[in-house]
C-alpha cells in the first residue's frame, strides 16, 4: 500500500436500536481482538474513541497490564498487538494524532452494514489506497452503528460485507477482521 | 457451493502454551461472534465441542436466553444467529450430527496459524467445495491450538492467514470470520 492505514473504533456518536444518540462502553475484547487483527494487517495505530475519561483510564490500565505488567512476560504477542492501541476523546484527537504520526490529515473511510448510493467497493478502495494521497483512517461503529452525522462527513463509505445469505449482523470484531483482510491481505 | 459447510470450535483436545494437552473453557463471546459470522456466511451448523458437561449446560442456557428467553424479543437477530449453534462432547458426536443432517460424514478441514507441507490454499479449497463430495467441517482451535492428534487425522489443512506483517496471532473469532469470507463470500 502506498498510504498508511489507521483504524478507529467509535463509542460516540453512536445510535442505539431506536436510532437515539448514545455513547457505548469500551469492551476488553474489542481492545484485544481488533488490536490483534490490526497488528496482523499492518495498521499503523488503532484508536478507541470515547469522550468518557473513566474509560480511557480503563483502556490504559488494560493496555498497561499487557505492555509493562504481568501480561507482558506471560504473552509477549499481546504486548506487541496492544502496542498500536491508543485512546482518543473524539475524532479531532484522532486527526491530531495522525497528523503528528503521518504529517497530514487522513481521509475518513466509514464502514457500515448498510449500502449507500456513494458506497465504494473493496477492489476500488484497494486501488485508491495504492495511489499517492493522504493516509486512510477506517472508522468502525459500536452499538447499532455510527451516528449519521459522522457518515455524512466521511470521504468514503465502504460497501457492507455480505455473505451468501441475507443475514448481515456481524460483530464489529468480525467485520474489522474481514475488512482488513479484504483491503490489506498481500 | 456444491457442498454444505459446517464449523466446530474445539475446546478439547487443545494444547496450552507449553504444548501440553488441555481442555479450554467455552466463552460467551465465541458463541455469539462465531455464530453470527457462521450465520452470515451460510454455515449449516456451528458446534461447540467440549467434553465438560457443565459447559454444555452453560452454552445451552446462553442459547436459550436468546432463543426463547428475554433476548429473543430484545434482539431477534441473535435468536437467528444462535439458532445454528449446538453443543457436542467430541468430534464423534459432531460427525453423528452431520450424518443425521446431511446423510454422510464430513471431510475434516483443519484451520491453523502454522503452515504444513500439505496445507491447501483458499482458492483450491473453494474449488474443492464446488465439486461434488461430502460436506465440509471446518475445525477451529482455542488455547494455543488444536492438538497434533487432530491435525494428523484431518482430510485437509488450510493455509494460515497471513497479513502483510510477520505477526500472526489473530483471535479465533477474527480468523473464523476471515476464513468464512475467503471460502464463502459470493
Amino acid at each position: 500500500m502506498l498510504r498508511n492505514v489507521y483504524a478507529a473504533l467509535v463509542h460516540f456518536p453512536i445510535v442505539d436500536k431506536h436510532g437515539h444518540l448514545v455513547s457505548t462502553s469500551v469492551t476488553n475484547l474489542d481492545i484485544h481482538d481488533i488490536s490483534r487483527s490490526a497488528r496482523t494487517y499492518g495498521i499503523n495505530a488503532f484508536f478507541l474513541v470515547t469522550p468518557i475519561e473513566a474509560q480511557h483510564w480503563l483502556v490504559n490500565r488494560i493496555i498497561g497490564h499487557w505492555q509493562v505488567g504481568w501480561g507482558s512476560t506471560y504473552n509477549p504477542n499481546r504486548m506487541d498487538a496492544l502496542g498500536i492501541c491508543r485512546t482518543a476523546g473524539d475524532l479531532g484527537e484522532v486527526q491530531s494524532a495522525i497528523e503528528e504520526l503521518d504529517g497530514q490529515s487522513p481521509a475518513w473511510v466509514i464502514t457500515s452494514a448498510k449500502r449507500y448510493s456513494n458506497s465504494i467497493g473493496y477492489e476500488n478502495m484497494r486501488a485508491l489506497m495504492n495511489t499517492p494521497g493522504p493516509p486512510i483512517c477506517l472508522l468502525f461503529g459500536t452499538g447499532w452503528g455510527l451516528h449519521p452525522e459522522l457518515i455524512l462527513e466521511a470521504d468514503h463509505i465502504l460497501e457492507p460485507i455480505n455473505g451468501p445469505t441475507d443475514f448481515n449482523h456481524l460483530s464489529v470484531r468480525a467485520a474489522a477482521a474481514i475488512i482488513f483482510d479484504r483491503l490489506l491481505a498481500s
